[in-house]
């Protein structure tokens, strides 16, 4: 159960409405990477979370939180809307490009769908999906998976920090920046905790002798040219320790050509010359009624 | 510029057929982590890359690899629908539930739509969408994608490993299952490359001083009860070595109550008693004309 | 069956071409709340009705209207379009901001992929999905659905008229918001009808005592301060005449702390130490083959 | 900002696990009406509410409380999932079509993806898209949205109710529909209370004279017969008090018959005989170059 | 403008329910190639047909045949659902297998969402989307998208013909069937008279001398061996009959390797070992506020 | 299995960065029949084929040369990306509104998301998703798809050369165009090839006595007035030659006035006056507990 508190997180004030800005800061709103994502994320892995009671603790204590951020965010974006020219003919009154140009900038969903309210949609106006939410019962399958969250939501926080000089909105976006801080810090600890009770590879408690034991530790030069065996992935041991690691420069394919089999008539697939006429099968279909 | 060579890169051979197991198996082709997500990712990352060669090199052998194992799972599904007993007759005729169950248990798009073809869709049938796909121009940030993608994807074709007893099916995914083996170590030490060069907190290149620092190490408990405090991430030096972390038992909310200014007229926002009447405003419109 | 008459219902001509605004009408026709999605939603529930014919008819014959306000759109955007600065050049030659400004304001399929043709999508792009359409079965239910459709589509139709001021495009935009009006009362009537044959709450038919009844009148109050209790819904007898509203200060958790079950070992979830290990179930598997 | 407590707002304990009902109980969790959608939909009213404060705070009072809710349902179907076959050759050993059928009928991804934990999908496995959340900025506008959903949620919860002998999952949903009781009774209050202040057609602020009232509250009857005339919508005071409803037998189009002009030739449309060849054209943009 | 006749175009009476039918037969309603993308498609392209009006009306005419065969499938979809044995106890009361299996092949949709009613979704509930429209103001390019429809949707019904037995369902599709073989000599007709008034390369009108013209007839093998020599595509004069097939059994590559230039500071990609450091860009936006 | 080489196709550069076009251009790489589109329909029909090894070995070639001319795409995108003004103060400080308007025409997703980068998107930020791809198993069916492909590519292709004077930009489209006219060429000879191998009727192998024959090559007019009467569909020999074509000037409905029955008392429809009560039905679920 949840219970609302009704003050902000932390401040969100832009110094002034921006509403080609709006448009852009929903991808962190209701992005592939935005809050929804990372809230919605960190709470069904809560609710799903069979291991250990400290993080089902840890994971709905964070999802509580980016609840939080999507509240600070739709805020900023309301009223970084605020001055919206909606009115189309100020701007052709005005004969003034630039605000026929921020016209053209904004989402017009902000004035038509929600009348200046922020949408659960990105920067290109793409609607949220759950299929941005990833929760597979694994912990550290899905540990990373947070960590690649964080990482990706803070240099898009970042990104937009650049895109922006208004001290309001630059003010907010610092503290979300550092709270990527932390989490990029937290799901590390995570991470390396799970790696040292188990094996790295996930998941760990699949017998390795029943996988093609012979490729699991090679790197496959698919070209021309060896500028990819420079790398720290190609030579010296294995990151899990098992083995070390092998570059093949001109893989083998070890597969059979394939030889699909004809389809049965009924499918009506291409009919190849000579093949029995499907017509007295489909006939026969009518006769049993 | 790519070429075809016609033999798979390894066996795909079922030993006999099962379409309601084809179902399950399009969630490693058309899924989230399915092999068109990582084979997607990688050539799109690659293509896009602004570093060091080696980096573009490796992302596109494995993105091409990815491409034959697309190819790989296509031809198993296809072979694994072979025997679809699409005529509901044939059931109804043999008052058979087992094969009843089994059409209810198939994609029907297996027949109707693809002629016993494989799909680009999951396991529910809902489309593979490129929004699966993670390229920010960021490698440190990607190659933490791509971990997590060989992660969940490992576990995906474990738990379809775990869901069938035909050998040729194992024997095919044992092939898959030892790639993602590889595919896991060699972003690991891709990760540890770049972590050695540059700082592990994505994007390393934001002067640490710009985000509000009091709050880049805390962990914020939103909830009754401390389970969450005994986890490595609470206390501590923080994994990037800037700091230690620190647990906050009730965190305070740092930000204003929020209260958003009225919408102007045209807006059409819900009246509120004693505004201005927009009417004047909207007359005044038609005046202009 | 369906005929179709030549003339549009009503005009859709604009004074002069305005793609920046084409781009903005799409939102009222293949929005969530545009034609189509009235259009298709008072179809299927006419053909899905098992209620009383006059309910039927109504429901297809402002389905069949709705045709018509889709082909009006359609239209009035084809016209909207015509003056499309399509050639990039022509804004570099000219150096003239403002022709840039409109190019950058259209939607580039516009051009692209409809050769000056309207789309079936809303104003940012986004193709209408048959997601948008309500038929449920129950007729009451479903009025209201009609009812919100009618209440936000003629909201979006009034903003657009606020954002233009094309004689012509008002002209029909006239029309439109003047059928919502009669659509509004429409709907609100045939409500008022349902609601005096049957109880209000739907489904009415669900015997109200297997309800978990002490909680059906409370308002229950999830944050500090209490201003929402200051609303009609908090006090005096419920709209459903069956009771008093009730205001809860403070709502108590009434159920468990959860706490799930292990998942069987060929799930693979994160291993919790002590756990039997899952590797002899998976060899078993192998030695069955 | 937001507080979790580890209780559910109420019990979710099923009393036997039934993977084949998780897989429909999903629908009020992730489809079009579940609990996603309005614990979105209210939380983002409330967030970009520019109105008297007792609704924002109810609004948010109401979507905090949805939150508990989705905590409620993940729960149940995590639980629900407990019992899956998920290996194929305990039903193949037993020759069982019961539990193949079970097998066919579950959602693979409850399996593959999520590894026994809920998801937020709908019952046939679409993701939740914020497409479905509804937030217009005009509160009566809304407040129909928000009848309307709980509405079409209630008798999607009394649908699963009639579909479950199952007493635990029973019990949980008579809290749900019991709380939907409340929830239309509510929102009938809130519409009420709006539509005494101001006119019951939206927006109320747009002036009248603006539209074109002659077709203001007509009923049209585009079908031959007349069951539609027997309707409250078709005869006596319209709701809104303003006029009476009239109906029209045999409605007359008002439009023109739509000409569309000739796409210029850079738009490679069509090309119709005896038009001036665009040739010329295209070849002058290369010698621009 | 349209009316409603309220007879079908053709019978559509099932002469038993089948409701794990009813799921398939939505492919033809809403699927890819359903009654809806057709309906829409030949709709938009009479609306927005700028060519002669013969085509606009033929367009229009076929659209408005298809808006009934949307009627049709959703009438039988409906009356297919009447036996559906919604109640689960009645299986389990039963210990019938077959029932069960019942329960888990139908579309869980028609009995939570729908109420038995047909839906705007494919076979796997995947909802219509207008991005199956194909409407690009070139009637050439669009005649050949109808025709591929066209064949692709009869050889779906097909499909379904062959997957029943049931007489009524059986006569609709046998109507069904043979419009879409009217539907494919219409638009082969169309096509024959398009590609005489104009060169049948789409579009016609860009003067081929600007495109590359060295490849413009050429074969690339992109594999080795040469089993795609044996086409009519590889030799002889091309079907535009400008040219004859060239067959190019080991195509080059023509272009650069491609060197990306590093991204600017401000974006946050990578950094590259010797890079200036952004940090004194970042600092100095500060110091500009 | 597939080897890179890592030469483009054909040069991809621009001569200067032009971010506003680089939105366009996503239309043919991630776009409905964008280069991603053909790449993957190409290959699932090559990998589906149960027909003669020469067409699948024909769709894998020209698959392959797909995957290429994505390679080509992103590459350019990336570098017209280069000069992105992504600071929004450059604008504001310079006041210029040429600038704004640039940052206004951006997809912010080439700044925000990909960090300067390609994507896998249309031109107005949609994702590629793979219910673009078409593979039916019959190939004639889609050869006919692929020639509607080739078709709108080529059209698009060709506007978005009319939309630049880049000349490095218009090099790499008229390479494009070029291969677009001969694979138009190449689908319309393998369409020849099959049409005379079979009827041209997709699928040829239904017996057509099994088709309402009486409707099979009637053109039915469902407007007033008869310009749809004018061309070659309606009048001379049908294109298979298996009759004439007619003309129905004022078609009849056949079918039946639809009557659905009444829901059964579980699906808890709308109630009609006079229907047996459900309450008794609902309770004794309970008392079944």
């Amino acid at each position: 159960m949840f219970k609302h508190i009704k003050e902000l997180q932390y401040n969100a004030k832009p110094t002034k409405p921006d509403p080609v800005y709006a448009k852009k800061l929903q991808e962190i709103l209701g992005g592939q990477f935005g809050e929804i994502t990372v809230m919605m994320q960190y709470l069904f892995q809560g609710w799903n979370c069979r291991g250990e009671q400290k993080y089902r603790d840890m994971l709905l204590d964070i999802g509580t939180e980016e609840i939080a951020h999507v509240e600070m965010l739709a805020t900023m974006i309301a009223q970084l809307l605020d001055g919206a020219p909606a009115k189309e003919q100020d701007a052709i009154v005005d004969q003034n490009p630039a605000v026929e140009a921020v016209l053209g900038g904004m989402n017009p969903q902000h004035v038509i769908v929600s009348g200046l309210g922020a949408k659960a949609s990105d920067s290109v106006g793409y609607p949220w999906t759950s299929r941005y939410t990833i929760a597979s019962g694994n912990l550290l399958a899905d540990f990373r998976a947070n960590l690649n969250a964080e990482s990706q939501g803070r240099l898009q926080a970042v990104r937009l920090y650049e895109s922006t000089t208004d001290p309001g909105v630059r003010d907010m976006l610092s503290f979300l920046i550092a709270r990527d801080t932390m989490h990029q810090n937290q799901f590390m600890a995570a991470i390396e905790e799970l790696e040292q009770n188990q094996k790295p590879i996930v998941p760990s408690t699949f017998p390795q002798e029943l996988e093609k034991q012979e490729v699991s530790y090679s790197f496959m030069n698919f070209s021309e040219g060896e500028e990819s065996a420079q790398g720290r992935w190609a030579t010296g041991q294995s990151m899990d320790k098992q083995a070390n690691f092998e570059y093949i420069a001109n893989p083998e394919a070890m597969g059979q050509v394939p030889n699909l089999n004809q389809a049965p008539a009924y499918i009506h697939d291409t009919p190849i010359p000579g093949q029995t006429s499907p017509k007295a099968d489909s006939a026969s279909h009518t006769q049993n009624n």
